[in-house]
């Protein structure tokens, strides 16, 4: 079984470096996936209410453990709070279903999703609910700040629902301001990152607030195929990139694994997904081999600052430009 | 004398389009530069408490409006309120000793400068404070949320302290969280703005939630000059760049008009600054021309979203990555 190294977070709880995450994964296959993950030794799982497959995750995860291929406290299980939710009232009845839904009775870490309150949805009305309040095109603003969300996370350690809690999505100031009324600080942040998007100003911000950082869509424009984003599409894929195959083929490695492994050398974690057991197993060993600094630097500099997973690429709307 | 647009703000106020900014204004000639620039036409004045030059300046007005140059109600004064001035307490405190010190008794419109929270420094100490809480090296931030300075901004509209009051370097992300709580909705956003940091999504996220926008360093890295940045030194001076030296020779216009034209026709206000008369009145005359939608498409397309005016740039900090 592969040595996954773990990160200390502030909380003093120990993350996996290396991740399986569950957005896009089909809800038919995800509690199979979940299982043959940690059958193939993966020990955190990155879910969320919005990827509306939690009931399907929480099977996969009771199955693994009641045949004995690891304890629940060998696991590392991650969610995330939706835009919805973003209400002292809410955030913790969320949290418990959540939690019910996955079928334990505690998040190893909860994440602030967005930093975007949106009015709330009944789950009974729909569910996830998406960005829409009618679940076609309008959005619902509420009136919920930060501080009332994170203060209410704040509540679900005090609760023992999480033992550690995040923040996804969030620009510097927003991290700065939170800071001045956390009585806990954010144990991850956890954000789009790859070598288009490199981001090292709020790397830095973070590190020196002793936030740990989670890479998401690791590999670029490849996670964002299926929604035809022309600037995505417009880009030359990291996966065959240059400067990331000959860095792959100087080390015997995968182009994904030096991509991983860009990031987790400079003290991030990664949660890659894949529906292919090769690829599975090569990305859980992406801590195996050392990229140079020089080709740190290399696949650095490839930074465009360029996003794919913002509301605004995936929908017209005026009032979420929160990348801005 | 020469006719200045207004923009008409939230607060139900018309603000001047240009604008003079006293930045780097010296002390020793402030009051007459003030003076000479009503003179002129100039009508709004934008300063600041850390600019550290508001007695002159008020100096500069008082002469004016004595001599009837000009009357207080024709005049727009602006000011911002400094980092270390965030808490409730302080707010109306400091921005009481500012109107005194510019001999007025309500300003037109009052900024949070930045959206950076530090511990108090009295006058009697040091005045202004700067970002040092020593006076040399020290960064020590405060407590204070921006909703907490928010609102007592808020309070000194109900108090007629100020009639408009806006934010000046904020983010996105902070913006939209700011209005979840704003009982009054910033009047107006400040941020540098030139051709080489556009920010189109912060100016259209602005604009869609009714908040008009003034540009400062309009010259780009003319404006910092004196701080010799390496990367601003590393780049064609926009004055002297082709693209809008070519698009003034063609409307027989200063560079430096260009400049200020690409935004004003895009509808922001600006706020330079110069010391020669002849400059003085070409600034002030920047909207008597109209560029093509061509030509402003030319100019945002030399954006490289370069920013100068960062606390990073001017001192090795690790705890001011506010633009991450």
């Amino acid at each position: 079984m592969v040595n996954i190294p773990t990160i200390k977070l502030n909380s003093g709880y120990d993350m996996p470096q290396v991740g399986f995450g569950l957005w896009k994964v089909d809800n038919a296959i995800a509690a199979d996936t979940v299982y043959n993950a940690i059958k193939t030794g993966y020990r955190l799982f990155d879910g969320a209410a919005d990827y509306g497959n939690e009931v399907e995750v929480g099977k996969g995860v009771a199955r693994a453990i009641q045949d004995g291929l690891v304890k629940r406290e060998e696991l590392f299980l991650v969610s995330k709070l939706w835009n919805t939710d973003h209400k002292a009232e809410h955030v913790e009845k969320m949290a418990r279903k959540q939690l019910a839904d996955l079928g334990i009775d505690y998040f190893d870490l909860y994440f602030i999703h967005f930093p975007v309150a949106l009015e709330h949805v009944d789950p009974s009305v729909r569910y996830p609910p998406g960005w829409f309040y009618d679940g076609v095109s309008e959005i619902r603003r509420s009136d919920a700040t930060i501080q009332e969300t994170w203060t209410a996370m704040e509540g679900l350690v005090e609760k023992g629902l999480a033992r550690s809690i995040g923040i996804s999505n969030f620009q510097g100031q927003l991290i700065y301001d939170l800071l001045r009324h956390a009585k806990i600080v954010p144990a991850t942040l956890q954000v789009e990152h790859h070598p288009y998007l490199v981001q090292p100003n709020l790397i830095r911000l973070a590190k020196n607030e002793g936030i740990t950082v989670t890479a998401y869509s690791s590999f670029g424009p490849t996670s964002f195929d299926e929604f035809d984003f022309p600037h995505a599409k417009a880009l030359t894929p990291l996966l065959k990139h240059d400067v990331i195959t000959e860095i792959a083929n100087k080390h015997g490695k995968a182009p994904s694994q030096v991509l991983l492994r860009w990031a987790t050398q400079r003290g991030l974690a990664v949660i890659p997904k894949t529906s292919r057991q090769e690829i599975l197993v090569q990305n859980l060993d992406c801590t195996s081999f050392d990229l140079s600094d020089e080709d740190l630097a290399k696949i650095s500099g490839l930074d465009i600052n360029t996003r794919f997973n913002a509301p605004t690429n995936y929908f017209t709307t005026e009032k979420l430009w929160i990348f801005a």
